[in-house]
Formats: C-alpha cells, structure tokens, sequence
C-alpha cells in the first residue's frame, strides 16, 4: 500500500502522506516510503518546491504509538524507528528544494517536528500543533530539536512540558509557523506561496538553501566569512549576471538554473 | 535569620524569598542560604515542580548594592559574589526539577536574571522587568547571557542598554514570560500551571530538562544525534511503555518514576 | 566626492549615507569612505553613539547592481567588494560605539543588512526591509548572516527565499526594529532614544558592548564564565561605583568614563 504519494505541477511537487485512518503517524513502513521518495528527489533534482501534506483529517499525528508498544521490543528496534526519522528530518534539511509544510488538522509531537524541521510552514486557521509526549512518558526529545530552534526557549520549554495545544493563530505569533489561511483555501495558499518561490532561480534557491543552513550554526564572524565567499561565486553566475541586468532593464529575468 | 523559605505541597515545592526590607535582593547571605536550598532538592530529587516566588513588594531587586560599594572590596570579594551568583543559576539549570520564577512587582537586574534563567516563568499583570545595571555604572553583563538566549538580540539589546523597564504583557510578546495573570490569581495560577506539570513522570521530565539544556547549544544535526539516542532509551522505560500503553486503553498512566 | 557625511552633537555622533540618487547604494566607493569613517570613530572612541542614516527617499538600497554587472569581471573584483561589505559591518560589531540605524523609505538587500547589523534601529512607520536577492539571482547570503540571527529562523527564511516587503509594523513584531515612530518624528525621535543612552558611561557602555557579542555565540555556561568576570572587574571601576554611591544617595551620577 502507498502510504506516500506524489504530484508534480511544473516546478512544484507534492509528497502527500496517505494513510488518514492512522491520521498519516510515522509508522516505519510510512517513514521507509517517505525516505525513498525524498532521496529520489534530491537526486534528481529537478523540482524547485515541494509541498508535505497530508490525506485525512489530520497533518500527522506522530510515531506510531502501536509500533513502540508491542512486546520484546529492544533499544535497537527503537533506535531503528528514531533514526530513521532523524535521518528523514536531516534529508529534509540537506535537499536542494524548499520544503514547505502544509498543515490541517492535528500536527502532534513527530507531526509537529516535521512542520519545524521543514524550510517554511503554511497553515489552516484550525490547524493545531503540540508536543504531547511528556503526557505518556515518552519526551518529545526529536521534536525538540527544531522546535527550540524555530520557537525560542521559552515556548519551546513550554510546549514541551505540559504538552498543551497551539493554534494556528499562536503558531504563527510564535514564529513555528510562516502563514495561516482560511481552512479551504489551504490548498491553493500554500500552492500560490510555492508558486512565488518557483519562479526564482533553482541554482540561486539551491545554493540559498544550502548557505542558509551551513551558516546558522557558526558564530557570526565566521558565519560572515562564509558567507561572503557564498555571493562572490555566486555573483560570477549566469543566473545572477542574467538577474541583475533584467533588474537594470527593467524586463523578466531568463534563468537557466546555473 | 531565614532570608529563605521552603514550603512543600505534594509534587510542588516553593522556595520564597523572604528579605522583603531589602526587596529580596541577592545579597551573598541570601544566596548562601538559597544556594544550599537548591543543592538540597537536587540532591533528593524528589518534588517534581519548584516555584521560586518572593515575599513582599517585589520578587527579586537585584544585587544587593550595598554590598558591593562600602570600603576596601576587592576583585576576589566581588568575585565571590558573582561567582555565587552564577552558581546558583548554574544549579537551577542542573537540577532536575522544572523551575518556574512566580513574578509580582520589580525583577531587576539579578532578579530579571533569575526569571530569564528559570525554565518557565509566570508573572502578574503588574509585574516590571528591567536590566538597569548600565545605568549605575555597572552593565548587567551575567543576566545578559540568559535574556540574550530567552528574549533574542534586539530585545536584549535594547533592554540592556536603555535599561527601560518592560511590563508583564510586553515580556510576554518577547518571551520573557510565558503567562501573565491578574495580580491576585497570581498564586493560584503559577500553582496550576506547576500541578499540569507535576502530573508527568518525574522520570520524564527529568530525562526532559536534561535533554532540552543539553542539545540547546549544539548545531542542529549533533542536536538530533544527541536526542535521537536520549528517546530510544526513553522507550525502553517503565513510564514510556505504560504512558503509551495507557493511551491506547484511553486510561490514565500510572507512572512510577522509572 | 562625498558620499557619506558625519556630524558630531555632544556624545552623538551622524552618519549620513550621502547618495540619495543612487538611494545611497552601497558602491565601493561609498563604503570605502564609510569604512574610513567607522575607523576613524572606532579609534578616537569619543562619541558614545552613532546614528546611521539616509540622506534621499531612502535608508539604503544595497549594493550598487551597476557594479556588479559591468563585462570582464571576475571572482576576486566581485570579492573585493563583499570582503569590504563584510569588513565595515564586523567594524560596526567591534567599534565601541553604541550604533544605532535610523531607516526611512527602503533598507534593501545589504541595506536591510545594516540595519539587522547595528546593535539597534529605529524606523519611521513608512520604512520598509527585503531582502529580494533571489528574485535576480544572487541570493542575499551576507544579509542572511544578521538577519537570521535577530528575527530567528522562520522569518529569515521567508524574507531570504520570498524576496518580499516587510514594512515597519511588522519589522517590529519580528524583531528587526527597536522602535517604530511617525514619519516627521523620526530624526527627534531616533536623537531622543540615543540621548538616553548616551548619558550613561562610555567605560559602561564600551565595555557592555563588547562583552554582548563576545558571549553571544558561546554555549550558556560558558558565557556565564565569561559575564561573571566581566561583571566582577567592571564593579571595581570608578564609574560602577560612583554609580552605586549615587543610587544609594539618590542623586545623578558623575561618571568619568573609567
């Protein structure tokens, strides 16, 4: 059974989690699918932006709670479980597109890492997100690790340790989420928000996603350093050279991607 | 003379800073004897939540000024001071208790600092933070470092060099705080907000506070290597397998600790 | 030519970008003569803060495109110029000086930059920021560096990858602005919020500035080694406490800069 699919639509792509009765949790199966497909489309690199979402009621509802209860389980089937979510995480972070999070419904604990692990985050004024792990024992450490890093301490340490529930609304205050649209205009919002980073340069968007990410752990002198070597190469680009001259004739810019 | 009060109530503690003359300024008499308080909890780890609040006026003025103006004092005696201060900070941030500041009145300088470097903070509507140190010739250079990292550059910036005094709804816009209540719900609120918290596995939250100040200062992909271990172990435990296994019976866990 | 101005009021010092044409773009040119400047500044240290601003319809517009495209160029004219981009802003983060930007109209691209790299900005309510690089091709990977340190990641990300406008209200939810006043108050009011400031002492101020960035990038605990220090030598100058003395008496402090 697909527990995973996709749509392209020119320089836009849709993973779309597709298992609603279990509100698309990360099941291993579901995570296996959803590795493979993400690892297809870094390689291939054609996409610009891809759009996560899911069928059902609900964004995600997290782990599989069934998968992480059943009997003679070990620290290595666990590990096995948490690693490759963290790897899913990672390769979401390492691929060349913008990944944006389209959020309904229920975006609980893992659910609610992968909208704060994601590039950017669109969602419907009744999306909900929470980190309730706390509640049955079992930290949201993972989720943690992008939450604290989009949300600050404050609400971070919050969320995480009563486990309450954030609507859009305070989402968006908060800084976990980028946007919040009316429930049925989720679709073509975040479709629209895509569409703007698409028209951009994939070379530029590429190297821009890269830079970002590369940059935001060092200290600031050193994160200027690199940076500055960044723009330089890619000043000498056809893509910038071609950019900055449409800008100056005041016409469309023709990328080429390089 | 008690500069120091504790008060026990279930899973909650209370420490009470109990210098109200003095607007419970941080004199070295008074951290001493809050030192030792803290180190006690610590070390019997048993109350779940720690509320530290203060009587009188205020919560917490800051240093005790007199102490560090009269005659002969030299570097080894302020060091003394800020080194006990740091500690204390320090401890706060080790033990394994959720420690939440119950503000009312003036948090300033070491007292701003003291709520900045709590995990949680609750204030009244009337509660007034500031870092007024430049004003007095003396920067507020250690309560610096925990509202730098709780309240992001610009406000920390701006608070540390105008030493402008913030109110309750502000702090909580900048994540000084992360609830304000009326004046005289104060005590009742910070206490419900402590007994969700105490509610959880003390096993959890515990492995929680740890994990959350531990990956806080890694880069991203050390951050989810690190957690990534920290919730496979959590899986193995008592608590997490009967938390799961009781939301799935829709049944209230019973944790043990462990 | 002069393409950037100074002038000298008391402990405040101006300046004034001087190419309103050109929307004061940063050209070679204009940041040579900027960098002299900063030096010149940070060497006498005498003034106590420095205002930044426009002269024109704008703050700062970037960097001048028209250099960046003539024919013939290669990788090291292209890293002359953000090697000096990157130069005069690590100066504004090392220099004594309290800096302070004051932005009217557009602060785009490397002039969004300054403002997210002076240690505080006022805006008129009609300022606007972007960082629009991606739309022509050259990312805004210097910009990104102060930018996603001071609005956090989210918001960073969207500007870095949407390219679109962030006017003053919103820079100031954000995070990126101090403070937003009316257009026709923006010069009183920008020398207001540097008159408070500058009557503290420069030995404070100095020092607070310094000690702000160094431990900004430092793990907690680490930082608080370093602030515990700081604090400690700075109580035993004259100014912290001829500063204490005063408080204590409750009259004005006369510092000596020591």
């Amino acid at each position: 059974m697909k527990l995973v699919l996709t749509e392209e639509k020119g320089d836009i792509s849709f993973i779309i989690l597709n298992n609603p009765k279990n509100k698309n949790a990360l099941s291993l199966d579901l995570m296996n699918q959803f590795q493979k497909i993400l690892d297809e489309f870094k390689e291939k690199n054609e996409t610009k932006v891809l759009i996560i979402k899911g069928n059902g009621s609900s964004f995600c509802a997290g782990h599989d709670i069934k998968e992480l209860v059943a009997k003679n389980k070990n620290l290595d089937y666990f590990k096995n479980i948490f690693y490759t979510c963290t790897n899913l995480m990672k390769t979401i972070k390492e691929m060349p597109q913008i990944v944006i999070s389209q959020v309904h419904g229920a975006a609980y604990a893992a659910g609610c890492q992968l909208v704060a692990n994601c590039d950017l985050a669109v969602a419907g004024e009744n999306a909900k997100f929470c980190t309730p792990g706390v509640k049955i024992g079992l930290f949201c450490s993972t989720p943690m690790v992008p939450l604290s890093r989009v949300i600050g301490r404050r609400n971070a340490f919050e969320m995480l340790f009563t486990g309450r529930v954030v609507y859009a609304d305070e989402a968006k205050k908060i800084g976990l989420i980028n946007k919040v649209v009316k429930d049925d205009q989720l679709d073509i919002e975040t479709e629209k928000y895509a569409l703007d980073i698409s028209q951009y340069s994939k070379y530029t968007l590429n190297l821009g996603k890269k830079a970002f990410y590369e940059q935001i752990n060092m200290d600031d002198f050193s994160a200027y350093d690199y940076a500055k070597d960044v723009i330089s190469y890619n000043c000498l680009s056809y893509d910038a050279q071609e950019g900055m001259k449409a800008f100056l004739d005041k016409r469309k810019p023709n990328f080429k991607g390089k």
